[in-house]
């Protein structure tokens, strides 16, 4: 477990919650535990946080792990705090953070945490790095070792480029954002402000779009994708993930969307604010989602569908029809053990004769037992 | 949406037909509408193309569309153009161009915008580029910054090799292909001509080869994979898609396949002419494919089996055995409010048993009655 | 199909078998076919390797494919010689090479091939890499072109990487291990001894964590991601697979565990020793597998979940649950022409419902003839 401070650099617990941007979350130290003079150097879990780390108890269920908890201090709720004290007379050896929303202000103080990090890593432009002449980069950009900007490029302030990136021509980067390693954009790609882009992001690479070419039988006459990809503020999109250009307008996602790792956004889609994917979701081409939606790993969505607002799917299934009614949706055959699944799945292949079959016993069923017989010779 | 040419560049509509490689498909330009004088700078939409915007009416549903179109110019078939005519009595304010194939039309004038895209970019080997000795770059080779070609590899005339790209020792690549950035290519890989690869492209990384090494329990000993990957001309891979080299002879890709992004294409496969696979596809090692096979996206494929020629999978479908016969098949399970499938799910478990109970009260039935009663308290 | 070497370095086969790790393996060369003089330049399968190849049988099934094998020497198990013999009076035309396990002493030979092959390359730091002054490399490692290692990165003895990959900082790689070209390692990415990366590995991305932010409607909080990536010894990562940081403290595969191309293993999740995956599957976040687990391609893992030891999951399954008992599971729809998929996929709708009405005939069966005409106008 990483502890991310040295001793010396490490915040006293006021200074951390207040260096933190936890703006509209209240929190306050208590005495007990002696939290004000905690240096807080990093993050742990309850089990694992040692003495310099803060931690938290957000699922109440979890209550015992405080018991034995070694942190320097524990964010937990009012009502957390007061159940641990009818079950100890003493003060706690951790200092107490109180917080109605103990996973959120752990969540903003991680953030503080990986900031500090990266403020720490070199700034400024690589010598190594290849910039066409007439990109134009805006102040307190960073751009690692052997990246690529090209022509007419626009990075706006305080963009960090990592190591290896190529930024194609005629694209911009907005404000603050922050592309890891390797990530590559092809020309016409705009990205928003805050935007984090992961190793191995493609924006930009044509959508898959042929027409049968007649002239040659059997072939395929490439579609040229002339749009290209609009990614709004606050976005994130994970390593390795995809999102192809559009073939005459732009692929659009929206603000606040959270792409996880592995997923591949087809040309044309347009995925609506605060939307999330987890990882290896497929969204065939000219696919429209609305926002809030919650898409679990590996769901996988056809072509020219529509969903509406907040619609969630489960992971592993399959979208092959449009959703306009919000709520969650799923369609995964459950596993079993092999053998079991193999009897059951041959029955995959008779359903609708078996439903037929009801049907015929309740047609026939009592009063027409010689058609009954008859049915039952022609399905065995 | 993209506008591509300045205006002082843009074709006239004539000299734009005139120089898209549309050899083989007539059209022609109608005086209605004034088609003859208009520049064209670019492809839009019915519904979105400017008056400097050629557009296409393929899709007869879409007749309404042309009432409030702003093009400079309409694709459209000689029987939609008379249907319009019916229901207007004045020229329309586009020019029209009458072809018996729209969407082809557009696919080719869109190929020309591409390519003359692609021509206004920096041509030569960049500075920064690591090239082998003993590499042989034929005439008019592009090589991008940062990019690596390695010992023997043969670069063929009017390859463009993109930023960032790896080229590793004894590959070759085929007349005029483009490699986007960040394409990586290991030892032994060879290209045919006019192949487009995509960002993140991996070709020739070793095929999942082990063997149970009896004299560690547990452990895996490494197939070492000594053959290569041979893909044919004309060829598109999408990015992020990997394709592994052979255990002992070449993992083959046919002519005119076309891969979408995220596609894994195992070790010894062989894919045929002019087969073409949507997104995030997994096909496991040594499985065969024949030609024209039309492959759904996130498709899954068992390894070791044999597809016949024009074969289509349906999205989503696991394959698990050999399909000989041309055709569709499909194997998803249907999506459903989460409520509903957890109901239906929960029989999936039983089906064997449940065909077992019809097939008893169709024996029984209204002649075994007691038997019937017995049934039925054996199965709840 | 590749010769390796040439002709001249081309070893003899009793060479061969000294020069290759074969240690714990039995094998002995036979005078029959002049095995002993053979030289041998690569490897072919039974049915096209070459006068200076070797190959082997280890399907008794395909004993006769040896019949038509023109390669230098086969591998084969006793009883399979035998049968030969039996069936052939003169010698065969190629060398013999009694084991018992001929598949394992190919994948032995194969080994030797290609460390010939890496014996080749270029060693060395290129001079174009860009590597931090702090970081530290020990003796024997060699760096490609345009490669990037950052502050106190530590590379151990013998570590080859490839071309163009970015190591974060913090980040250490054990002994002999070889990472082809393009990887990327975060900051704090901790790899073991012997392990092989595959080009595109992205080790160290964010995990994918998220809390709703009260404080805009809609949004989503990022968890900043503090924890590293460990990886144990004998590890070897497929292309284009990533593995997600921890949130907390470390994401972590055991020693030995083998991963195709294009998995994805969320944060904190603990992968066992010697567990093999196959490509495309996708692990979410905080989900433990056993030891020597076997998952095939496309399989899609839910968060939060416990494999046991030995547990095997069938390509495609998504796994939802716990599933502590060793054993083969499974849950694929099976494919059908799709004709007969719609047929049957509409009846999933209706399974609970199909059983409803089956337990209703059981239950009024025979005696209840009102009841169940009710039912059936019920149900349709």
């Amino acid at each position: 477990m990483p502890v991310l401070l040295a001793p010396e650099r490490a915040p006293a617990l006021p200074q951390l919650l207040e260096a933190a941007d936890t703006v509209g979350l209240q929190s306050s130290i208590l005495d007990a535990g002696g939290g004000r003079d905690r240096r807080i150097a990093g993050i742990g879990s309850l089990t694992t946080a040692g003495a310099s780390e803060i931690t938290f108890l957000s699922n109440p269920r979890l209550q015992d792990q405080l018991d034995d908890c070694h942190a320097a201090a524990v964010i937990l709720r009012p009502q957390d705090w007061a159940a641990y004290q009818q079950r100890h007379s003493q003060a706690p050896p951790w200092g107490v953070v109180l917080c109605e929303q103990p996973y959120l202000l752990y969540a903003l103080l991680a953030q503080w945490f990986d900031q500090h990090r990266l403020g720490t890593l070199p700034r400024g432009i690589h010598p190594s790095a290849v910039i066409a002449d007439d990109a134009i980069l805006d102040e307190g950009v960073h751009v690692g070792p052997l990246a690529v900007i090209e022509a007419r490029t626009h990075v706006h302030a305080g963009v960090r480029i990592g190591a290896g990136c190529v930024i194609g021509p005629d694209c911009s980067i907005g404000q603050d954002s922050l592309l890891h390693a390797h990530v590559t954009l092809y020309h016409g790609v705009h990205v928003g402000a805050r935007a984090i882009l992961h190793s191995g992001v493609v924006l930009g690479a044509d959508g898959f779009g042929f027409a049968p070419d007649p002239r040659t039988p059997g072939a395929w006459a490439k579609i040229a994708q002339l749009g290209g990809v609009r990614v709004g503020d606050d976005v994130e999109i994970g390593a390795n993930t995809t999102v192809d250009r559009g073939a005459v307008e732009d692929t659009v996602l929206g603000h606040g969307v959270k792409l996880d790792n592995q997923i591949m956004i087809g040309h044309n889609c347009r995925i609506g604010d605060h939307t999330a994917m987890a990882a290896c979701v497929g969204v065939a081409g000219s696919t429209t989602m609305g926002r809030r939606c919650v898409i679990g790993g590996a769901a996988m969505f056809g072509g020219h569908l529509t969903l509406g607002d907040d619609v969630h799917i489960s992971g592993g299934t399959a979208v092959t029809s449009d959703i306009l009614e919000a709520g969650r949706y799923t369609g995964v055959f459950p596993l079993a053990k092999h053998a079991a699944w193999q009897h059951n799945a041959a029955v995959i292949g008779q359903l609708a004769q078996l439903r037929k079959r009801v049907r015929a016993i309740e047609r026939q069923g009592p009063a027409g037992s010689p058609g009954l017989r008859n049915d039952k010779q022609d399905t065995q």
